[in-house]
């Protein structure tokens, strides 16, 4: 369907072989498109574009949300182009890049920033980026109750494109101008122009979060009420900006990928893999293997627990990577349902006790398929000839059958509570928790496998 | 900041206790927190609620997005209540409704619609559900280039709440009714009356996508492009539909469970955790759990090589656990970051040469890491007196360490080489990444470790 992607990839390659060459860009072309063409370039090529384009389409590019580091980006540039490109995006972005400067670059584009921009910017930036003070916008329409549809609209349409953010009129409380209502553009588009704004809307309290909310419970409000933006009030009900969903959507796409990338066992790297330095990706990576195989350790203090039965026993190593692999496995199914269920609100901390009884039955019931699979394997090698367990074989088959429904039932049930607690702590439920129940279970399988072997082998092979 | 919801609660409480007094909803009312309520509630309650409440509070609740399992809810209601809903409720969620709906139940229901609703219904239900065409609304507005910004608004006013669904005019050629533009609702209203509907906006191709287009591909192009709405268009570029921004953000939230899962080793449940069935979870888990299970089996059988090794040198057993779960983390580190990056196109298919070429020196940067601390451990134990590894624990510990390298290095390259293996295979690089990448990690792990073992250690312990 795009056929404008490829005459503007070819276009900004062509700029980009000759800088002199200054970049001919079309009204007519998406900035997405244009911001997909510049991340494909190498970061000098893409300074010089930004540097030469004119300057209206650079504050286009500045202004779309999928730009890729823009603070990194607008550092390498010529300081005017800095001051003119901070005045002129939109707050909620100006404060994303401002906030990724190093502090004096910061400080110096602050300064120069308008008088009223500075004041709305500085606000963002007080808060944290992952809250929804830190990432609203204060461009907002906002009107009295008493005020006509009619008038509203045509407010909006003398203000221009500055208010291109629209979505949605705020109706405050003349006097205290406190937070009265929310009507939503399309609402105000088929309310009769002659009638009150206030009455452009079903009369229902807004739905408002506050500065300090979470952007992950922001972004569960718009969905859940199916909104376009969500206003954020003070502690006086007085709205001080909006969210609009098009954040939200980043800021769900970005939480999922940290959420995969914490499951998987590391910090997020928050940046795209092949612009992430090497020595940044070293580090996110090292610090949870190191602190995954410290823990780890403790298979090995495990073992040299049981080394005299290892000794008289060979044969029960053979399925110890088998039956740790199975108590992970079980484990991480346990951990990513929850992990989920958790997230989206279907599961809540006083759950814990119903998960439990569910996880239960469910691992025992897993890990006795999985002891009829094993089992089966060491009968039919042993009845066959593939392989001699020794003469104690129907033994080890029942010790390795019966550590699985254990190891598996553990699995199962650590899986499903690891998240719980860490969430109980306050941490996100998907920070390596994967991995975390994966040693938990390594260790605690160990343990289980050589308990059971001793119990039935006593007196046989141990 | 959410009073109402408590209130709410407190109501269906109520009415679940007394199914004779029907539940008094309140139009001021979000049918989210409605939902939300229901959902708390056991099966049997809920449907007496969705039986009593008056008509238009049921397709308030049908119609809004967050509705656990609606089919499941709508079959057991009385029918003229089912036919009652089918016949108002939007047209896409009407399709997503009928399809969780037995057969027979669904040609009946589908027979009893309006004609013009059997029709657009029918067209949806002809799609998969994960498709554009399967999640598309057939309500829209489209307008000819000649209508002026006033006429249209008018027509848009008479409609009125039928129009509520409305996020852009889509303005199509008057001749051969081919899509030329997407006016929002935004520029709309911005627009002078008099212009021409075709000047609202800036002369540029609309983003559209057709009807097989996937649902993440449209969640991307809606995110990309920053859109409310994304028009479907068929052969001929005329508009069939439009999928709206909140069906996205449902999307992603059900893809990105879905990857977790996924990724977590199992089938995605389709569902929250304590509504799916014990029987239904078992099954989704077995399958995953077992084929892993059986393909864990090779690391028997690797150890059953390596038997002879083993007896002649217990010692080695003891770091089995510790060097197999450390390939395996740095292959479910690797692993996730190729899966977000792919998922976000960060990554293309003909990039893996470029990752292979960052992921094996950093295997080796974090295998050395993990290495060193490996060997330290051991040289510690020994020289403190803590473990006794033999008379050649020098040797142990540079197998140890040595094989660390090898591992690392190997999860690092496997794991970020499967996802696109799976992508290229047209698979989803989520599915079962993760335990797979471990399986083959662990298998090739033991054989890495008994061949340096073999290779360090020939002539002394071997």
């Amino acid at each position: 369907m795009n056929r404008d992607q490829a005459s503007i990839e070819a276009a900004i390659a062509k700029a980009a072989a000759n800088p002199a060459l200054a970049l001919q860009t079309r009204p007519e072309w998406y900035a997405a498109d244009l911001i997909e063409a510049i991340a494909r370039l190498p970061r000098e090529s893409a300074i010089a574009i930004l540097r030469d384009v004119p300057e209206e389409t650079a504050i286009r590019i500045f202004n779309t949300p999928g730009l890729d580091e823009p603070s990194h980006l607008l550092e390498a540039l010529p300081e005017t182009r800095q001051v003119h490109i901070v005045n002129n995006v939109y707050p909620d972005r100006c404060a994303e890049i401002l906030r990724g400067l190093p502090s004096n670059l910061r400080q110096r584009l602050l300064e120069r920033l308008g008088e009223h921009g500075k004041e709305t910017v500085a606000k963002i930036l007080a808060y944290p980026a992952d809250k929804a003070g830190g990432i609203m916008t204060t461009d907002f329409v906002s009107a009295p109750e008493g005020a006509r549809v009619k008038e509203v609209i045509e407010r909006i349409r003398s203000a221009g494109p500055a208010a291109q953010q629209i979505y949605a009129v705020y109706v405050v409380d003349a006097h205290s101008q406190r937070l009265l209502q929310a009507v939503s553009v399309r609402e105000l588009l088929l309310a009769s122009p002659e009638a009150l704004i206030v009455d452009a809307s079903p009369h229902r309290r807004p739905v408002a979060v506050s500065p300090a909310t979470d952007r992950e419970e922001v972004a569960r409000l718009i969905s859940k009420y199916d909104l376009l933006a969500v206003p954020v009030i003070n502690g006086e009900d007085r709205i001080v900006g909006i969210v609009t969903v098009d954040d939200v959507i980043d800021a769900l796409v970005a939480e999922s990928t940290e959420d995969v990338q914490k499951f998987g066992g590391m910090e997020a790297i928050g940046g795209p893999y092949l612009k992430t330095g090497f020595l940044t990706m070293i580090e996110k990576r090292a610090g949870w293997l190191a602190a995954l195989f410290i823990s780890e350790m403790l298979t090995a203090s495990a073992m040299q627990h049981y080394s005299s039965e290892l000794e008289k026993a060979v044969v029960l190593t053979l399925f110890i990577p088998l039956i740790m692999s199975s108590g992970g496995n079980s484990g991480s199914q346990a951990t990513s349902l929850m992990i989920r269920s958790l997230a989206l609100r279907e599961l809540q901390l006083k759950d814990w006790w119903r998960v439990a009884r569910r996880e239960f039955p469910a691992g025992l019931a897993l890990g006795a398929i999985l002891a009829v699979i094993g089992m089966t394997r060491i009968v039919l090698w042993q009845k066959f000839g593939f392989f001699n367990y020794g003469e104690h074989w129907d033994l080890v088959a029942a010790t390795v059958g019966a550590a699985l429904v254990g190891i598996v039932t553990f699995g199962s049930l650590a899986g499903s509570m690891l998240p719980f607690i860490l969430q109980k702590l306050r941490l996100d439920p998907a920070s390596a928790s994967a991995p975390f129940v994966a040693t938990l279970v390594d260790v605690t399988g160990l343990i289980i496998y050589f308990s059971i072997a001793i119990l039935i082998l006593r007196g046989t092979l141990l």
